[in-house]
C-alpha cells in the first residue's frame, strides 16, 4: 500500500500563490487535488513586502476575485491598510492596494485551503516528475515516495537551485532560512526544456521599535476604504494601520558607493537578470545617478508586530554596507536589523514554451504557473496558478480548455505576453502592457470574468447573482439618467459652482453627468436622482459603476471597437501542426520564431517578436484570407 | 560600522522554548538581549505535540509562571483545552495540562518577546562562538559577522548536525522541513567539550477530515478549566476543543512488524538513545510485546486547522508501514497523511560539563540550555532557558547567581540530576524524580518561587503582591479553621452522608476538615465557614490552597523536615579547587566522579553516581564536620 492509493488528478506542487490558488480553483471545480509543499508552516507565505496589489497587480486581484479564486478574499481579511492608488485619473488607472499582515494572510490561505473539498495536502519536497510517452502521470518525492496524478502544476517561485547572494557571500536556499529545491530543473532539461537564471532582491527587514517615525511623513489608507472581493464575505476595513515615508539622500547614497566593490550585482558574481521596476537601491542611485534622492515606504508587517518592511531599500550589497547606508536616512539614526536584504537567484523556465492555457508544449497535462514562468509579484503568481490550475482541471475532464483574451483580462495579457514574447527579465505586470486598459477596470473584473468563469464551474452561483444585480441595477441607473429630463433652473447653480458652462435649454441628466466637472456626488442633489437610488437602495459600487459608464462611455465604445477588429483575427486559427517551412516568403526571422512560438490564431502571432505585418498578410493570404 | 554596534549583555542563540525564556528573562531584568535565531518566523515553534504541560512538567509551567516566564501566559492564551490529571489523586500529583493552537501558540509568544524592553531580534544561523581567554565574547554567523556579548545561551535543540531518519531514508535538517545548524559542535570540541548523540521522534500528522471520530472515544477538556498563570493576565478558557482517543490492535502491530527490517531503530542505523518514556510505536509493541492494544491520543492542532497530531504513534518506520498500520486503526480506516512520522538524531552535550547555573565549567559566561543538555520536552527546554537567562544577566552584573533547589522547585531537580548525574538518554520529569513532590505542587510554585524571583529582579511587584494575598487569605482561613469551633450536631449528619464516624463532642472545624472524606464543599454547608468565604470574597485558589495546607498539614510538615535535613548537608560547600586527589580514603570511583562533577556541595556530592555514604563520610570527615 503506498501512501497515496489514488490517483489524483491535479497535483500542485509548491504552496507559494501560484500552487494555493491553482489547487483552490481544480479542487473547487471538483477535481481531486494534491497540494504538495516543502513545509505546510509556509503556505502563502509573502517572501517580499506584505502588501497586495497595487498598479496593475490591484486589477489582477479583482480579476482573480471575480474568477473565483481566493487572493482578494484573503488579503481583504488580512489587510491593515487600504488604498485605491490612481484614484485622481480617470478609472482605467484606478488601482487597489493593500498592506497585508504577513502571519494571518499565510494564516488565512492555510485555513481556507483546508476548508476546500477535494484538496489534500503533504508536506514533502518534490524531487521530480513520473512522465510516460510525453504525459505526465505524477511527482517523485526526496523520501522516494511516487504519487500519481492525471496532471502536474509545477510552482516552484525561486526555490529551484536557489543562490542568495548578500555581498560577496552566497550560499543556497529557497528563501532566506529555507532549503532550495533540487532535481526538477536538471530533469526537465532532460525532457528537452530550456531553463534559464534569474534574479531577485529584497530589503532588510527592520526593528520598528528603533525608528524616529516624528522624521517621517505619515501615510495613512483611504478614507474611505474599499476592498477586492466581490463577494459579500469580506467588508472594508473600519481601522487602519498607518505607513510611513522616509527618503534616502546624496549621504546615503556615498555610503552604499562604498559597498560596490562588494557587490555581486556589479562585480559580476550575479550575472542574471532582476526586474527592472523593483530595483535594488544599489541599481537606482547607479541608473539614475542624477537623482539625489529616492523614496522609502516604510511599512508595518501586521497589527500588532514590530518588524518593519523598508519598500525600496532592496539590496544585495554587503550587511555592512546596508546598517551603515540605512541609518543614515532620516528616522532610520538608530536602526536595529531583524535581517539584512538579499538576492536570491534562481532558475525559471522560458514560458514561450508554454500553451495559453499554462500547459507545457512538451509534456502533456504539466503546468508551469508563477515564479517558474520568469514572472515576480504575488498577483502575477496567482492568477497564473489559478489558470493552470482551471485548465488542468478541465484537461483532465476531457472539457474545453479556459483562457483569456487580451481584452478580457490582465491574467489575458500576462499569459498571452509570456507566452507569445517570453521575458528576458522578470516580467512585472503594468497598465501600459495592456491595449485596452479602459475596457479592463479593476471595477468590471466581475462583469467580466465571472460569467465565464461560472460556466466552466468555478465561480458560484452566488457570485453570478451578485454580479448580475450589480450590473442590471447600473444599466438601469444609467437609463434612468438617458431618460430622465432636468430644466436648467434645476442644475444651473450647481454647473456653475463647478465651472461647467450653463444649460440653456432642458436636457437629459446623461448629458449633465457626462461633463467631466459633474460628478455623483452633485447629481445626488436632484430629488429624482437621490430619491432613485433611495427606492432602489443602490450601493456604494452600482453607483461607481453607473458613474463610469455615463462618463467614459465614449472611451469604452471606441476601445470595444478595437478590440472587435482584432477579434476577427483572433478568429483566424492556426492549425495544430501548421507547417512554417513551406512558407518561403516568411521572412527568415518570423519563420523560426513562429515555428518555436507556435501561436495558435493570426492575432497571437503578429505579437510574436520579429513578425512583420507583412509576415501576418503572407500568413493570411496562405490561408485564403 | 558593523551590524551590532553595541556589546550585548546577553546572546540568546536560537529560538525555540529554550531560547525565548531565556531572552525574555535576560531582557525583563535589564540585559541588553539579542536572540539570533535561524529562521524569525518559526519563533517557539513547537515541533512535536501541540501541547504544554502534563504531569510533571505541568508543575514546570507553573514554576516558570511563578518566576515571571512566559510560558505559562502564552499556554494559556493559545489554549484550546485545559485538563488537570491525576485529579484522583492527591494534590502533589495533579498537573495542568493543555492541548494549544500550535499557530496562535508561535505567534503569541512572538508578539510577547516583540513587547519585552531591552530584547533585539536577529534571524540568521551562528555558526561558532567568540572565545578569548576561555571566556566567551560573542557569536560569528553564517554570513561571517560577529556580534560581541559578555554572555552566550546555546539553545540549538535538535538542530546541531540534526540528521532525519524515516525507514532506510536519511538526510540533513534541524525538524522536518527546516535545515541542520553546523559548525557549533565542531568548535565545542576544540575547546575540549564533549558531546554524544541522541534521538528523538514524532508521529504522523493526519488529515481530520479524513477520521471517523464516531470510532473513537471522545476526550473533553476539564468542566471547570483552571490555567497556568498565577497572574491576572489570563482566564480560564470558556469554550473548548475535545480530543479523542483510539487503539493499536494486533493486526495493527503485525502491520508494523513487517516494516522492522527496515527500521533505522532496529537495523542498527540510529545508535543514539531516543526517550524512554516517549518510545516510538515500534518500540512499544517490541518492548511490551504482551500488550495487544496501545492507546492513541487524537489531538487537534489548534482551533480551526483540521490537522491532527497522532499521539502515541510516533515512528520512523517507512512511510508506506505507517500508513498502512495507522489505516488498520479504528476510525483512521481512510486516514490522509500531512506528513509521515520521523526520528532526527542530533547532537548534545552531556550536561554534567555545566554548574547548578547552566554556565559550562570550560568557558566563562557561556550557558547551555533546553535539548542541547539532553533533555526532552519544551517544559524541561524553557525552564532551563529562564534559569540560563537569569543567571547570565546576573553574572554579566557581578551579582550572585540564582539556583533553586531540590526541595524549592522541580526546576530544582530537573538542574541538579542534570549537572550531578548527567544523562544518556533523552531526560524528561517525571514527579518521582522529586523527593519532595509534596511541597513542589502546581497551586504552590507561586508561594515557593514568586518572593525569590522578585528578589533578583524578574518576578514584578504585582506578581508579588497577588501572591501574599492568596497566601495570606489562605493562611487565614486555614486559622479561621484552627480556631473555630463545631457542635456534634452541626456536623454529624454530613459526617455520616460521608461515611466518616461521628463525633462525640464539640471540636475545631481543622480536625473535621482532615478528615479524608470531607471536602471543602462539606466544609462550605456550614453557615460560619459560608459566611466567612463571602465576607472576604475568597477566591477558588484561596480555598484550595487552605484545604491543602488543612488536609496535607501532616505530610508537609514531615517533607519540610526532611527537606530541612538535607538543607544541612546543602549548606557545607565544597571550596571550588577541592584536591579529591589527596583524599585516598575515597573509593576511586568516586574520586573521579567527584573531580568530574565538582559538585559545590556535600549534598550534590552525595547524589553523585558512584559516590557512596562512606566516601561523603570520609568528606565530612576531612572538612571538619
Ligand atoms: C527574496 C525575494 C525577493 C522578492 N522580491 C520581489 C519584489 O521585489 N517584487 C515582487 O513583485 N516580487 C518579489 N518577489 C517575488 C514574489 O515573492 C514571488 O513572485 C511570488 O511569491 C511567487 O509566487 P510563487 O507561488 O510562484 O512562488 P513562491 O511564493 O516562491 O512559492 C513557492 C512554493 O513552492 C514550494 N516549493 C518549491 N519547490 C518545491 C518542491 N520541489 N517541492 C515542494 N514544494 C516546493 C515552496 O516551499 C513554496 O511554498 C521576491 C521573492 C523573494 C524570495
Ligand atoms: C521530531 C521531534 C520530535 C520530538 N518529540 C518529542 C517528544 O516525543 N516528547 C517531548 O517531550 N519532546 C519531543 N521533542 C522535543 C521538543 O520539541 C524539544 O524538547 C523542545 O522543543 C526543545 O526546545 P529547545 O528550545 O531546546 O529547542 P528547539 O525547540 O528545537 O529550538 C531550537 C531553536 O534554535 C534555533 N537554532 C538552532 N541552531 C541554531 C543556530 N546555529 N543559529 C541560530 N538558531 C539556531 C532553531 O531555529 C530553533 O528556533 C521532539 C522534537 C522533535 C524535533
Amino acid at each position: 500500500m503506498s501512501l497515496f492509493q489514488d490517483t489524483y488528478d491535479v497535483i500542485v506542487v509548491g504552496a507559494g500563490h501560484a500552487g494555493c490558488e491553482a489547487a483552490a480553483a481544480a479542487a473547487n471545480m471538483g477535481s481531486s487535488t494534491l497540494l504538495v509543499t516543502m513545509n505546510l508552516q509556509t503556505i502563502a507565505q509573502m517572501s517580499c513586502n506584505p502588501a497586495m496589489g497595487g498598479i496593475a497587480k490591484g486589477q489582477i486581484v479583482r480579476e482573480i476575485d471575480a474568477l473565483g479564486g481566493y487572493s482578494g478574499i484573503v488579503s481583504d481579511k488580512t489587510a491593515i491598510q487600504f488604498k485605491m492608488l490612481n484614484k485622481s485619473k480617470g478609472p482605467a488607472m484606478w488601482s487597489p492596494r493593500v498592506q497585508s499582515d504577513r502571519m494571518r494572510f499565510a494564516e488565512e490561505w492555510r485555513l481556507r485551503l483546508e476548508g476546500t473539498p477535494n484538496l489534500d495536502f503533504y508536506q514533502e519536497m518534490v524531487s521530480g516528475l513520473l512522465v510516460e510517452n510525453n504525459k505526465v502521470v505524477g511527482v517523485t518525492t526526496s523520501l522516494g515516495i511516487k504519487v500519481r496524478g492525471r496532471s502536474v502544476v509545477l510552482t516552484n517561485g525561486t526555490f529551484l537551485n536557489g543562490l542568495i547572494h548578500i555581498g560577496e557571500k552566497q550560499f543556497g536556499g529557497g528563501r532566506a532560512g529555507e532549503r532550495a529545491a533540487t532535481g526538477i530543473t536538471e530533469q526537465l532539461l532532460d525532457f528537452g526544456f530550456d531553463s534559464g537564471r534569474m534574479k531577485t532582491g529584497t530589503p532588510p527587514r527592520v526593528d520598528g521599535r528603533s525608528l524616529d517615525f516624528s522624521k517621517m511623513i505619515i501615510q495613512p489608507g483611504d478614507d474611505v476604504p474599499e476592498k477586492f472581493s466581490y463577494s459579500k464575505e469580506t467588508s472594508p476595513l473600519t481601522n487602519q494601520r498607518p505607513c510611513h515615508m522616509s527618503y534616502t539622500s546624496p549621504e546615503v547614497h556615498d555610503l552604499l558607493r562604498e559597498g560596490f566593490d562588494r557587490s555581486p550585482m556589479f562585480n559580476g558574481r550575479i550575472k542574471s537578470l532582476g526586474p527592472r521596476y523593483c530595483p535594488s537601491i544599489e541599481d537606482k542611485i547607479n541608473r539614475f545617478a542624477d537623482k539625489d534622492r529616492h523614496q522609502l515606504f516604510v511599512e508595518p508587517e501586521g497589527w500588532d508586530t514590530c518588524e518593519i518592511y523598508v519598500n525600496g531599500f532592496s539590496t544585495s550589497l554587503p550587511e555592512d554596507v546596508q546598517f551603515k547606508a540605512l541609518r543614515s536616512v532620516a528616522g532610520f539614526e538608530n536602526v536595529k536589523f531583524f535581517r539584512p536584504g538579499y538576492a536570491i537567484e534562481y532558475d525559471y523556465f522560458p514560458p514561450t514554451q508554454l500553451k495559453h492555457t499554462l500547459e507545457t508544449k512538451l509534456v502533456s497535462g504539466l503546468y508551469f504557473a508563477g515564479q517558474i514562468n520568469g514572472t515576480t509579484g504575488y498577483e502575477e503568481a496567482a492568477s497564473q496558478g489559478l489558470m493552470a490550475g482551471m485548465n488542468a482541471h478541465l484537461k483532465v475532464h476531457d472539457q474545453e480548455p479556459f483562457t483569456l483574451q487580451r481584452d478580457e483580462a490582465y491574467i489575458g495579457v500576462l499569459i498571452d505576453d509570456l507566452i507569445t514574447k517570453g521575458t528576458e527579465e522578470p516580467y512585472r505586470m503594468f497598465t501600459s502592457r495592456a491595449e485596452y486598459r479602459t475596457l479592463l477596470r479593476q471595477d468590471n473584473a466581475d462583469e467580466r470574468l465571472t460569467p465565464r468563469s461560472h460556466k466552466v464551474g468555478l465561480a458560484s452561483e452566488e457570485r453570478l447573482v451578485t454580479m448580475e444585480k450589480k450590473r442590471k441595477q447600473s444599466d438601469n441607473l444609467v437609463k434612468f439618467f438617458e431618460h430622465t429630463s432636468i430644466l436648467p433652473e434645476e442644475v444651473n447653480d450647481i454647473l456653475k459652482e463647478r465651472g461647467s458652462s450653463p444649460m440653456r435649454q432642458s436636457d437629459k441628466m446623461f448629458k449633465v453627468f457626462s461633463r467631466p466637472q459633474i460628478h455623483l456626488e452633485d447629481m445626488k442633489q436632484f430629488k429624482k436622482v437621490a430619491a432613485y437610488i433611495d427606492e432602489h437602495s443602490l450601493e456604494r459600487d452600482v453607483l461607481e459603476q453607473a458613474e463610469i459608464k455615463v462618463k467614459y462611455a465614449g472611451y469604452i465604445a471606441k476601445e470595444k471597437a478595437n478590440a472587435d477588429k482584432l477579434q476577427r483575427l483572433e478568429n483566424i486559427k492556426i492549425p495544430d501542426n501548421f507547417d512554417y517551412s513551406k512558407l518561403k516568403s516568411l521572412s527568415f526571422e518570423a519563420r523560426e520564431k513562429l515555428s518555436k512560438i507556435r501561436p495558435t490564431t493570426i492575432s497571437q502571432a503578429s505579437r510574436v517578436s520579429g513578425v512583420s505585418p507583412s509576415d501576418i498578410s503572407v500568413m493570411l493570404v496562405y490561408m485564403g484570407r
